[in-house]
């Protein structure tokens, strides 16, 4: 068993990073925080004797040599980066308790045949920078490192640009390594394991997203002296919009989410009706027709809403990936591993994309989900127990020594 | 007649300072753009002989000398801030059409009995730090001058703090200065005179405003891995607001206007559901029951449709005044001017606030308008003509002549 001390206090040095202001994080991507945070998790890996390498998308790679020369490594990770109000474990806890797991290799003396190396993948909220699981995803080649440069935050400033300001542009090209398989550890962040008190979410598919950003060009004109007739309001369609995506996901059940996160209305001052609103849709489903379906569907009745009242809407797609299906090799290894452990566990989707998602794509993936109280996530007040924690990293302990093989 | 050349030309002169990014301008108050348009205006005061006094709140007051020096002064102005992405005449137009009707009274050499005060009312826009119209308001003491210097921008700088930084904090009491008259041009900031092809709107009411600033209270939450019926969606609470909103507004025809220009969501990322939603809605009318029945209406049903959702609502007003009845022995020379210059004139109701409406407090005070393209303002591509604006000017200018007395 790991070390659940050892593991807990490396969570609570690491939230001690970028703190948030209601006891969550905000230490979003490539900002100093997440550098500082980088920093940390460096000096963790020299000290339990792991080899770092650093690729072009800025992604920490920390290698704990394998016996066997030729074998490919077991590659296990998630991300250090978070919302800007995000919780201390969404993405730290599968970083941190990879490193708890070479720790306790080292602890135990184990030697594998393959190496292992624990991963910080760059970008993976997408909060920053869009789309969500940006280095993973040039790893896996499905953008390419020139996309991914010319990402822009709200302020323009572009990822090319800020990896470089916080120093952490690597030499590695993206996708060079190989992988013999990819593990990833991750609190649910959804209801269903704390509802139905099972300790282990045993990951076996992701549903799929697709991120939609729309631009809605009304008139800007004053609120007060401009008539009901003779507006060309952006705002009420973004409303209508709103509550129609809301239909489409209520309508889409059981399978199925849809909401709105981000709003920008321009100039958004309170006597002037906005003449632009800027805002994103995301939709997910683990099926793909129905995820398919509501895009068609939303971009459709969007366009019908702001016909109806004279308002221009564009609509870009920002961030897509089809619904993922895990391993079933490895999905059967973290099950055996659970119920080893006398862990209880349930098989689970995904509702969150993960870097898994996109290691799937290069290699035998899969991941394992502890409870979060309340299902909550993407908010300061996230929070698990200190045994689910460690009941989850005992999981990934036994998966990986066997995956690695000994 | 006045000088329609060098009204022009001053007007196109304060339009290069705080340039916007369509032709318009950004010079909202107390910016360095405000203190560059001050200084500007300030120079031509001093080349027309004018003395400035400053007061407490940074309002300008440029005067020309009576001949009785028993006489109270007539005022006349309007205000040189912007909104963020405002037009070149709304306000601009009746502070440098004041200082036209001066430098006119020179070429003439007209000496008047009571003095002549050209006005330029510090934030009258609102945008930056609401209420509107905080610099009259206080002068009609409506306001405090406490509550005054604690209004914040969006980034949490203070009036008090930002009327220093720019240097144009005045030694005058706000409101100690005793008016004969106040007299005010603007552009219509509607379509009625345009359409209606008047050349001169004689401005008999000004209807009135409520402006409610809402914080709705959901839970951030994971836009994936919550499942629907578990949300708390602050963002779907406004979007049914700006409708019911548009509703209540639609039914309260045709004497009344609602809407929403600002929306910030917290924490504004893609990936999460907004825990916080702040908006502002904007409802006028010049009928005072109508305008106080449509607010309690809004407050209502925005209590019932988060409550139905779960989402806390409360509700700050930040911005009122009632329908303004004008005074009607002014009123009656803005029309006896305009039918001597033979101009076509129509009465009218302003749609917006202006200063004249916290003037009308304290003094007998009324307006002038003047038409403007499509109606449109509050918007960069706001256009009057040159003749527009000099007719209106002359007007003004028999207006004030008349009132201050040969
Ligand atoms: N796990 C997680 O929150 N990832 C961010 C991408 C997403 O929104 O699913
Ligand atoms: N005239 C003008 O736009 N004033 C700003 C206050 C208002 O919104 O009416």
């Amino acid at each position: 068993r790991v070390n659940a001390d050892r593991l807990w206090d490396a969570l609570m040095d690491m939230a001690r990073i970028g703190p948030g202001i209601a006891g969550g994080n905000n230490r979003q991507t490539l900002t100093d925080a997440d550098a500082a945070g980088r920093s940390l998790f460096q000096s963790w890996c020299e000290a339990a004797g792991l080899t770092m390498g650093v690729d072009k998308m800025g992604t920490m790679f920390a290698t704990r040599a394998g016996e066997d020369p030729d074998a490919l490594p077991v590659y296990v990770g998630s991300h250090l980066d978070t919302q800007p109000t995000g919780g201390k474990f969404d993405g730290v806890l599968g970083v941190l308790a990879a490193l708890e797991v070479v720790r306790t290799m080292n602890d135990l003396n184990i030697r594998t045949k393959h190496p292992v190396v624990v991963t910080n993948w760059a970008n993976e909220e997408g909060a920053r920078f869009a789309p969500a699981m940006l280095a993973s995803g040039v790893f896996a080649g499905v953008h390419t490192l020139d996309y991914a440069y010319s990402r822009k935050d709200p302020e323009g400033k572009t990822y090319g640009d800020e990896l470089q300001r916080i120093g952490w542009l690597g030499e590695e090209e993206v996708g060079a390594r190989k992988m013999h398989a990819y593990l990833e550890y991750h609190i649910e962040q959804g209801p269903i394991l704390e509802a139905e008190n099972k300790t282990i979410g045993v990951v076996t598919h992701c549903q799929g997203l697709w991120w939609l950003e729309f631009t809605l060009t009304g008139r800007e004109a004053h609120t007060g002296s401009t008539p009901m007739t003779m507006r060309v309001n952006a705002g009420l369609a973004l409303s209508r919009i709103v509550e129609m995506v809301q239909t489409v996901a209520m309508e889409s059940q059981p399978d199925a989410v849809g909401g709105v996160g981000q709003v920008f209305f321009s100039p958004n001052s309170r006597n002037v009706l906005p003449g632009k609103v800027v805002f994103t849709v995301d939709i997910r489903s683990p099926d793909l027709a129905k995820l398919n379906a509501m895009r068609a569907r939303i971009e459709a009745e969007a366009a019908e809403i702001c016909s109806a009242i004279g308002v221009g809407c564009s609509v870009e797609a920002v961030g897509h990936f089809d619904p993922v299906t895990f391993d079933p090799g490895l999905v059967d290894t973290v099950r055996r591993s659970a119920e080893k452990l006398g862990l209880s566990h349930r098989d689970i989707i995904s509702g969150a994309g993960h870097d898994a998602c996109w290691a799937a794509k290069v290699a035998p993936a899969t991941m394992i989900m502890c409870p979060c109280v309340g299902g909550l996530s993407h908010n300061e007040a996230e929070e698990i127990s200190k045994d689910w924690a460690s009941a989850g990293c005992d999981v990934l302990f036994h998966a990986v020594v066997e995956t690695a093989g000994l």
